[in-house]
């Protein structure tokens, strides 16, 4: 029996050995070329991720080589490479010498090559195939680890491309390390650049966040969790969206990179972005579609509302205007504006999330060093019993909510927590586990018992995680260009807009107390403490704006209030309100007609936002000039209408009259017969076709409504609504005629800002000659005519 | 000097005692009569509260007389109100001595009265008249207090109306208390009775919590501190108000009362309701302005959103049913379904509340006796420090409240609490004093120490208060008919669908746990908790909702969904989205023709309330058909597209397309032709005029859209778009033809509830004979057709 037993052995043992050679010829050979192989991050994690790569997949059919590159001459880049190796360490699972055993064969997979000339490349790749030849295997791909500063990326690649691709058949992928620009435009040219050498697919740009066990969990959660919290992640239950970095440490000794960047390009622009889209993007059917992912991921992108200076507060630790100085010589007069704080409030206008406040946070030299996503619901629950009777696993009154821990904070380490008054939420046990009590600690207001709560069976490192996923090609956790690109459109305005605001100092640590605190009322943030310093009062009598407030004169012999902006725009709406109470009581309805452009939009805020009693479901909207384009357009007025006005009030449809630009024959056409049929449409409905205000503008070159000097309509005759041309695009306009505005029975005429000072001396001295002044024929029959002006319009 | 001195005295003395003569004519004598002198309210509250009347407003100008009466014969009568006299108290601060005297000036004052027959009011208007003219007073007003069972005012009130109404130039105010009948109907009743003898403006409606001091302390505090607070009192700030009152007592030895009203009708129709619409009322700029008061809260009352059962929770302690079987000897099988706790959500469909949770609760036997009413304002702060550094007055992340503390509970005083981190209130100083600190104790979540914190100087009770606003004519603290009809309006539909419901029992007490927390979504209320008791199974294998799943199956040789109404609606509105997914990937568009009827409006709520992702900015809605009314009009079909679908998500104004009913000459006048001009729209904006989808309902006489049987339009031919007229009014209709429907890519006809049962057998066996069964005619050229059922249409 025993030539029999050998026989079997031999056979057995042949047939693994040639199922593995067949595998490994099945799924070939993978190259990793690591750029900078002996820099920081390489030292710090890259090498290491590798190396976990080489554990992880080796074995299951792909052979590996590891050349470490740097532009250091080949003996001393080994040397400092075999250094960085030294450190490599396997999971302490592992029994040593087995580890020992697979570190010796990483060791001689890897080696170190000099990359400087287009000639190392073009070598390179000849070793590359040679070596694949040598061994009777096929080639299945390479991996180009660009972990060097941004300025050397092009040189890079252009010899990849060149040199390096590898043949027919196999793959080209190429790893990038952030910053990915500056801005949106340098962003854009760094794209182009990068995407004349490889085409998207082969592009794979790091954010390590997303590696991050805490975030790369948010969407396996929602969709696990799919059936339980899919209806209750919108604003219908969502009370506010936390997303927050907080830092201990400061800037010192990182000033040269930091005094360029600030907090918001360090951290918001990429890892907060990547964590709010992940959080707030409509589920794909199919998580594990990459494609999905990245469309949805995108229309996220595309449903942010823009960021405005109001958007945001910043600020500046106090040490880090002398460090800056310090480390980069700049002079004592040197004053840096870099945000080393920043809040930002977002939103996202979609019918998922439409209002849900979303705060994005991160600071250097903070109380704490803590990252996390907070999901907190809305409590929509009355307990019957007093407070002290509630139980947390059952109350639905205590907090509820659902966070994504990154790390660090009082927990240190990683978690998924679930208030137990949700539903318990189903996590992969083999990669997740409960975290055992810890008595006394609270989190987020409640007890850590208060949660249900798991960390990882085994915490990964980001990059470890990424280089996998690379591996295996996930381009879902890597930022597309497309996507690169939504990100920088959305943070350059607020980047802009903010770059010569001064930020808040604060002294930093526990000590900054509730000076970085903000909040928020629609849109806008504020930091909830006044500013402690005050301006300096100036030399002289300069007149304060303080000085002033709403007085009453005349202008062009009609009554003029005249206010600062503000005061005047609340002073407005108030009258309107009163104008509209009291039509609605003696006729049962307001005809209300309303000026486009960006004026009134101010004012449609404190509409919308201030004036509650407002009797919007008697009132008609009217509009009285309107730009000759699709509905559609951004240069709609009625657009602008609806975005600042209507959706925050209830109007019922049909008193809702936007003008006729566009009827069968197209924008305007004469013979649609459009302002005709806008007049009829007031004369079936309003009495006398006689508005009960009128809300107009008046342009620096004197007109009014559309009615732009030398109008050959509009400005005489009977005619109630005409098309006009105006001196700029879009050119042709519907507006409404001198003749109807001063059949009103109240006109009132919006002058804001100093551009519009000259306009309002020039006309204060004019006759009536509508023809070269517009506004100057403004002068209601047997109406009343008021004049809203501010300070700089009417002072300069 | 002294003769002079005397004389100067002497002129000094007289000129005083005339000049207090003068005043007492001018002011002249009010008679109170008090109507059930010796019950039960009298001998607490009502001689009391006449007593303090005395001591604020004697030497005022007025003399008085009070009339105790009653149906006992005289000698017993004074006897019992002697007695009842005996406890009036003076406030503690005021000298024994002078109290004493003050008090036998008051009784002096007091006579009992037996008042049974018309005699007796004749007799007691003739002394009255008497007395003034004996006395040379000039009279000034007559009071007459009910506090007598509701059954005994009508007599009353036809004694006083016609014999003790005082003569010209003097006024009459009635004083009655509740129950103001048990619904609508019975209120109305009442309110019509008592109209008949007397006139509004004399009559004073008691809701002894108008006169609670917090209560009484709402629209003052809104009016004092309107710059600070009015904007914050809106949907914008506010997350929600609860209205609260928790008994601990039960309805022991008061069942045979509280069997017929239950605690809606006994506190949340009448307490909570007033002070929800002191709360929610929009503030007249006058609060002085009785008229403008009682305006605004009737138009508070107009903007509640309808009570369905959904609406309300409720609940009976577990020992009423054997406390009512044993007082009112009801037998052992008897069950009560009177409520003794309910939960109602309230929502205001105004600009200032909609989208506000507004939460009544009350019940007896729970674990605390308190009453109040939180308004909690949203947290729209976030603090960048950790929790432990948060300081109560200035971090904006702690709760921020404003507590009308009506009194009992764990401070056990009226209060009125401001938190911290709002703005300092101003409240009278004379009347209201900072409380003092009492270290450990918390309220809503906080020490008390983290509020402004208030109470009244002088504790006074709610009838001395009331009786004092009679007599100053302070109409704006009672009920008027026109509230009270609006109350009952609001109340009855809730209070009939829960007529049958059998309440969710509690022990009572603490041990209630969490057993009566409710929670809300939508306008949707629920107990947290699931009801432990489950039902018994019956016998046999009766198939359960559970044990059907959505099922597919043909009916007409068309695919048929089948499944129970709400799993049936999820389908469909998944399907619709799906849908409309593909034809806006494929077409940049989607087109959609919407039935009217209620039938779809589960859908429409399924809609905007779980599809988060439909793609609505690029959807048209079209209207299948309508009904010839002003848009208007509650039948309107697009009025209620508008209320339960257009109102929560965005499509763009000029994608929705009402049917052009009210055009030129009128409603659906064909010279207008509307139906023609609908079908050129549906022609200039949809390819080729096929709809992408098109939902049906079906009627019980087989009419589809407004196709109804034996028309002679729209059935057959090519019109598109026809007028018809239904059987049931409104009589006219405008419709989509057959010919239009089966243009569509995709029709679905929705067929839900038992009455439909005998149709659909009947239409699933007739071929296509559109004349009789209009629905037979459904039947797509090229598109798809599929048929949405429900059990209990399917099955009956």
């Amino acid at each position: 029996r025993y030539p029999g037993f050998w026989r079997m052995l031999i056979v057995a043992m042949c047939t693994a050995l040639l199922s593995c050679l067949q595998a490994q010829e099945l799924q070939g050979h993978v190259s990793i070329i690591l750029l900078g192989a002996t820099g920081d991050l390489a030292r710090k994690y890259l090498w290491q991720g590798l190396f976990q790569l080489y554990l992880d997949e080796a074995g299951k059919g792909h052979s590996f080589s590891f050349h470490g590159a740097a532009l250091t001459a080949p003996t001393e880049g080994q040397q400092l490479m075999d250094k960085a190796l030294e450190t490599l360490s396997c999971h302490q699972d592992m029994a040593l010498d087995h580890c020992t055993e697979l570190k010796d064969q990483f060791l001689q997979l890897s080696h170190y090559r000099q990359l400087k000339t287009a000639e190392d490349y073009q070598a390179l790749s000849r070793d590359i195939e040679a070596q694949v030849q040598q061994e009777g295997l096929r080639e299945a791909g390479r991996i180009f680890y660009f972990s060097v500063p941004p300025f050397a990326y092009a040189d890079i690649a252009r010899n990849i491309n060149s040199s390096c691709r590898p043949g027919p058949g196999t793959w080209l992928r190429v790893v990038l390390e952030k910053p990915f620009g500056h801005d949106h435009d340098s962003a854009q040219q760094l794209a182009t650049e990068l995407g004349s050498f490889f085409r998207e697919e082969e592009m794979y740009r790091v954010d390590h966040y997303l590696g991050k066990q805490a975030v790369a969990q948010i969407l396996p959660f929602r969709d696990q969790n799919r059936k339980a919290f899919d209806h209750l992640w919108s604003r219908h239950h969502v009370e506010r969206v936390e997303i927050i970095l907080k830092e201990t440490v400061d800037a010192e000794g990182r000033t040269s990179f930091y005094e360029e960047y600030g907090v918001i390009r360090d951290v918001l622009q990429n890892h907060l972005t990547e964590i709010l889209t992940l959080v707030a993007m409509e589920l794909p059917y199919n998580v594990s579609d990459t494609g999905a992912v990245l469309r949805h991921k995108l229309q996220a992108f595309q449903a942010l509302r823009g960021l405005r200076k109001g958007s945001a507060v910043v600020g500046q630790y106090q040490a880090y205007g002398e460090q800056v100085r310090r480390e980069l010589q700049k002079p004592d007069s040197f004053q840096s504006l870099t945000p080393t704080f920043a809040g930002v409030l977002v939103h996202i206008d979609n019918v998922r999330w439409e209002g849900v406040p979303f705060v994005l946070m991160s600071g250097k030299a903070l109380d704490e060093r803590v990252g996390y996503v907070r999901v907190l619901f809305r409590n929509q629950a009355y307990c019957a019993q007093s407070e002290r009777h509630w139980a947390a696993g059952q109350s639905q009154c205590l907090p509820r909510q659902v966070v994504f821990y990154i790390g660090h904070g009082d927990l240190g380490s990683p978690a998924v927590l679930v208030s137990r008054n949700l539903p318990r939420p189903t996590l992969p046990s083999d990669s997740w586990k409960e975290v055992e009590g810890r008595p006394g600690l609270r989190l987020f207001g409640c007890p850590l018992s208060d949660f249900y709560a798991y960390s990882p069976v085994r915490e990964r490192d980001a990059y470890s995680i990424l280089i996998s996923h690379i591996f295996h090609g996930r381009k879902d956790s890597f930022i597309t260009t497309e996507n690169l690109l939504a990100s920088w459109h959305f943070w350059t305005p607020l980047l802009d807009s903010l770059a010569r605001e001064a930020p808040r100092h604060y002294p930093g640590g526990a000590k900054n107390e509730h000076l970085l605190d903000f909040e928020f009322s629609g849109s806008q943030l504020s930091f909830s403490q006044q500013q402690l310093e005050q301006l300096v009062p100036g030399p002289g009598a300069a007149p304060m704006p303080r000085d002033f407030r709403v007085l009453k004169a005349t202008y062009r012999e009609s009554p003029l209030i005249l206010a600062w902006a503000e005061e005047l725009i609340a002073k407005l709406a108030n009258d309107i309100e009163a104008t509209a109470m009291r039509a609605v009581q003696r006729f049962g309805e307001f005809h209300l007609a309303l000026s486009g452009g960006s004026s009134p939009v101010a004012l449609f805020q404190q509409l919308a936002l201030r004036h509650f009693g407002f009797p919007w479901a008697h009132t008609h909207l009217w509009l009285v000039d309107e730009r000759c384009v699709p509905p559609t357009d951004p240069e709609s007025n009625f657009r602008g209408l609806q975005a600042h006005l209507l959706q925050h009030i209830r109007v019922p449809y049909f008193n809702i009259h936007p003008m006729p630009v566009r009827l069968h024959q197209g924008l305007c056409a004469e013979e649609d017969q459009g302002s005709q049929l806008y007049a009829r449409e007031i004369a079936a409905q309003v009495t006398n076709s006689s508005f009960d205000l009128v809300l107009l503008g008046m342009g620096d070159d004197g007109h009014t409504a559309s009615l732009f000097p030398q109008s050959s309509t509009g400005l005489d005759g009977k005619q109630l609504v005409v098309l006009t041309t105006s001196p700029v695009q879009p050119h042709q306009r519907m507006s409404i005629s001198l003749a109807l505005i001063n059949r009103a029975k109240k006109v009132a005429v919006l002058v804001i800002g100093r551009m519009k000072h000259e306009i309002t001396m020039l006309v204060s001295r004019v006759g009536q000659e509508p023809k070269k002044w517009p506004i100057s024929g403004v002068l209601p029959t047997s109406g009343q005519l008021v004049w809203y002006m501010d300070y700089e319009a009417f002072l300069g």
